[in-house]
């Protein structure tokens, strides 16, 4: 910690909102500040400036509640898109995230959380409603829902609240497979994992 | 690497402005991004408020060249400080690093930098010119000059050509002491840190 009984107060005001942020701590945030310090004022400025235009410049996308700065979002707009077909994900980092591997053409619902008791989270605090409206007023229906929350207590609670609740309207749903990540040793997978990965292996096509 | 393709600019712009910061990748740039975006607008806005007034609100001491926000600062401006006695810092904050101790009573000069040829900054570069006018008017004149430079080779380099430079002005010029750092493990400890330790061991006082 350091001490700021002599550090100038827009120092320490400094410090004290970078340390807000999470895995920021005193140090790092002091180091930082003063990293600024030795920088053009520009620097400062426009990261002041786009920290402030965050909030300002984005709104939830009305139909998918990611984060957008058109309302309906980029993928929700798009005709090409197949709109019967919904990944359902926790965070609008995880779009981008599945976005990246090009092998998805449906479109997204953006739960904004994962159920958790712990933290006080229950399903009426995510976009779970919304979900359900949007399933029901689908014209021509949905046809298939992927659960792509996280592989995690949370993210499994909630796939599996989910998959309840979506049981009446008679929709197809899947949820992404768990299995050894691409690049990862056997020997350190955890056994869920593992039990996972054998239990859904595939037919290995040899050449 | 997060692909910006479908990145809201704002986001994309954020993310882009916190990279620039030493030690936050795109990573944690994105993690801190989409942290600020489920906060309540005000934490980025006093974020933001807080990083443009760095600039805005702070100086350098015409003293000592700390950043401050007073001129010159409370430091330079106590009188109950023994202004006869200069410990030269690197950075602003060495400075408060030094004031935690409690063990000093005298005030700063700070160099903004140390000596480093491989990135181009040279004595020129230094408040070091200042440092000779400073002890040059000073009045009663200075007694000690404590160099409190990095113990690395750029600190070294820097406290070596201060001494020298120094040296008409026949002042007693005192460098801290190396040695092995309390709560560490000497079988670690390198061997120019040991021998240091050893070259300038003390008498223990027993009870």
């Amino acid at each position: 910690m350091i001490s700021e009984a002599r550090l100038p107060r827009p120092v320490a005001q400094a410090i004290d909102e970078l340390s807000k942020l999470p895995s920021i701590g005193p140090k790092t945030a002091s180091r930082l500040v003063f990293y600024l310090l030795k920088q053009p004022p520009a620097q400062a400025e426009a990261l002041s400036a786009a920290l402030v235009s965050l909030h300002a410049r984005l709104d939830y996308c009305a139909v998918c509640h990611t984060i957008t700065e058109s309302n309906p979002c980029a993928i929700c707009a798009d005709e090409q898109r197949d709109h019967q077909q919904i990944c359902v994900v926790s965070e609008p980092l995880d779009c981008y995230a599945l976005e990246k591997t090009g092998q998805f053409r449906g479109v997204y619902h953006v739960l904004q959380g994962e159920i958790s008791p712990v933290d006080g989270i229950g399903p009426e605090n995510l976009k779970i409603k919304e979900l359900i409206d949007r399933v029901k007023d689908s014209r021509p229906s949905i046809t298939e829902i992927v659960l792509a929350t996280n592989p995690t207590t949370e993210g499994e609670t909630t796939a599996m609240y989910l998959a309840k609740i979506l049981e009446p309207y008679k929709i197809r749903i899947t949820r992404i497979a768990h299995g050894v990540p691409v690049g990862g040793d056997i020997e350190y997978a955890d056994e869920i994992t593992l039990s996972n990965a054998l239990l859904h292996r595939q037919q290995f096509i040899s050449q």
